[in-house]
């Protein structure tokens, strides 16, 4: 069968374990080596408060290439003040002890409750741990992409193979997802492994503009977590002819990394928090390209869509009411809004339609809701999901 | 016993009838009557698509008196086109005729389901019918309370009595809240009613500020409806000498008003929809006012945060979370964090606290939630409330 996990790119050993972190006894530590090194781009939140893991890892991407990353799961190492960098460091330090390079080769990444110190003696056991199971299964991929799980209810994958200068290259995406996911800058963690030949700086590009149209598109509660990062390594291993300007390989290997990502993100939708299912928004008619952004998410974010679509419910005028507080141009006498290919309201006025047939297409495990602000010629989009009862059961009891 | 609703003070008679709209068969028009005529104020949602009764309200609230307000519930007459405000037009006149004045000097309100046009035959029907049932007693008062609620578990009205140059004058209102509500110019519909003799410019001014400072700090799920509408009518039969200076008895009335403004509020969010308690956050050591009031929302609003005080849950990680999103300057090392009188987080690191103490105090009816941002000397404030599993429930199913 084939290997499509973070371990079926050429270069990639990979580990997941039970450190002790987790109350639920569930594997909290994972653990990803490149051991010829790899060229390395990342993304990190925009929030102001960020984990001692982003703050550490934001210095280590800068070095030429990264050998490791270590991840936990269950604590955030956010609010921890300076024993949570110290412990941070220790992380980076413990790994690169086992695999013989420079704490500044290895990236870190923590997710879980902030505000707890992390219990750093079993976080270290657990490296060691990790470390004398590294492998290239893709037992070992799949280990990884569970250790790195919170409120997820299932491990989330995604493979692409293609064909640059006749090599083979394969790109893999491990993602934790749930909560606290918004569109600005990254979105939880999401660690994606390649073996393409290509620049430090055009990875770096490619991953900016594949996060921006695929993860920073999703939003499921409207916030951005403390520790969102995304981190891509590139071994290089797979021997073609290095991807060094904006030539059609270059283009080739970001539509494959592009698709990868929709992939990851449509996982993550539909186990975020209590979804049962998701919808694209697309707001087209828009004066400029960012009302059209804010425009879709303020209807992604809208708690009574969101409550809407748990229900199958066509109940199109809260999208309305949701684009009318959105503080952006549009002419209401123009407005216009579609369920699907059912159009609800159009130019200002409701419009007759077979409510039955609407319902079925909002309960569908996905949907496009289209707007037409009837200003312009600029639009863009966001992907959300459904807002249930379970969302609160989850979130109301997670600290204790 | 004391009469404590709308109809309290002098000059005002009112109703509520069940008229048809709404299919549970519960009380849908109200009508409430100045047959002196009164001075008027009101402040309208800043949403871009409002509701015809809006639109209709707007342009006759400039008449110098106002003697009636008619309002339906259970259809939000918005997204309605022509049809709509034909309907909105006909529900001033109807009502204009019952009374005998003209249609300019009658207010309109509607909230309900967007997008589908009144049954305008059933509500004109039910003019009449509430028309011939206008009293000033408190039963009549009480049903003008009931009949404009729509997803609202109970009535919400509120009284104050004070002395004005050695005569009585009463204020009372009657709001309506449950969802969509916001902090933005005014919220849900609200009407207040008072005998004081002051001037139209001045009761604009005190409505706007005591409005200002309570319904439009309330927060339930981020949105402001496309219906929301604030008015008072002032009699002046309380006989006082009329205030048309800022003098102390200016002040004095509007202290009042405030008072009684905030009482509605806290009703509105200990009875927002699926809410069990309601939670005050408060955000100095703000750059700006406006940081302040941004960073304070963004608390309020955060699911995860509104989750947490469901669940009784001291998870204060997540309000520095939704803090440092918040897009407001903020010093990492300084911020700090209280639950009631608790410290959590201090100058940036976590403080030991009493978990079960700190659990008590966020499973309250009300507590309070006070950060330091670190950076400055504003401050601000907002109220908010708990999300829970009903909230989904309610709004999942609301249209069919």
């Amino acid at each position: 069968m084939a290997n499509n996990t973070i371990t079926a790119p050429r270069g990639f050993v990979a580990a997941g374990v039970i450190c002790g972190i987790k109350k639920s006894g569930k594997a909290d530590l994972a653990l990803l080596v490149c051991p010829a090194g790899a060229k390395v781009a990342a993304v990190f939140t925009t929030n102001k408060i960020v984990s001692a893991a982003v703050h550490v890892s934001k210095k280590h991407v800068k070095s030429p290439k990264i050998w490791a990353v270590v991840v936990n799961s269950g604590n955030a190492n956010t609010c921890t003040g300076q024993a949570g960098m110290k412990n941070a460091i220790t992380m980076c330090a413990e790994t690169a002890k086992r695999i013989e390079v420079d704490p500044h080769n290895v990236l870190v990444a923590s997710t879980g409750i902030i505000g707890e110190q992390l219990p750093i003696k079993k976080i270290t056991a657990g490296v060691s741990k990790a470390a004398a199971k590294l492998s290239a299964s893709s037992k070992a991929g799949l280990d990884f992409a569970k250790a790195i799980m919170t409120t997820d209810t299932r491990s989330k994958q995604a493979v692409r193979r293609l064909g640059i200068s006749g090599k083979k290259i394969t790109i893999a995406g491990a993602v934790k997802g749930a909560g606290m996911i918004a569109p600005n800058m990254a979105t939880t963690l999401c660690f994606i492994t390649t073996d393409v030949a290509i620049s430090k700086a055009l990875l770096g590009k490619a991953l900016k503009t594949a996060i921006g149209n695929s993860l920073n598109k999703l939003t499921v509660d409207g916030h951005q977590s403390t520790n969102d990062t995304a981190i891509i390594l590139a071994s290089g291993l797979a021997g073609n002819r290095p991807i060094v300007s904006q030539c059609p390989r270059y283009r080739k290997f970001t539509l494959a990394l592009a698709d990868l990502c929709d992939d990851l993100v449509r996982q993550m939708a539909l186990d975020a928090e209590g979804a049962t299912r998701m919808f694209k928004v697309v707001v087209k008619g828009a004066a400029t390209k960012a009302d059209a952004a804010r425009a879709s998410r303020a209807i992604a974010d809208y708690p009574l869509v969101k409550c809407a679509v748990n229900g199958g419910d066509p109940n199109w005028g809260r999208i309305i009411c949701a684009v009318g507080s959105a503080g952006i141009k549009l002419n209401p006498d123009k407005l216009s809004c579609k369920l699907g290919d059912i159009t609800v309201f159009k130019n200002g006025a409701p419009k007759k339609f077979d409510a039955k047939r609407a319902g079925k297409i909002v309960s569908q495990t996905e949907h496009t809701i289209t707007v037409d602000l009837g200003v312009g010629k600029q639009s863009d989009f966001c992907y959300g999901c459904d807002l249930s009862a379970e969302y609160v059961t989850i979130n109301a009891d997670y600290h204790t």
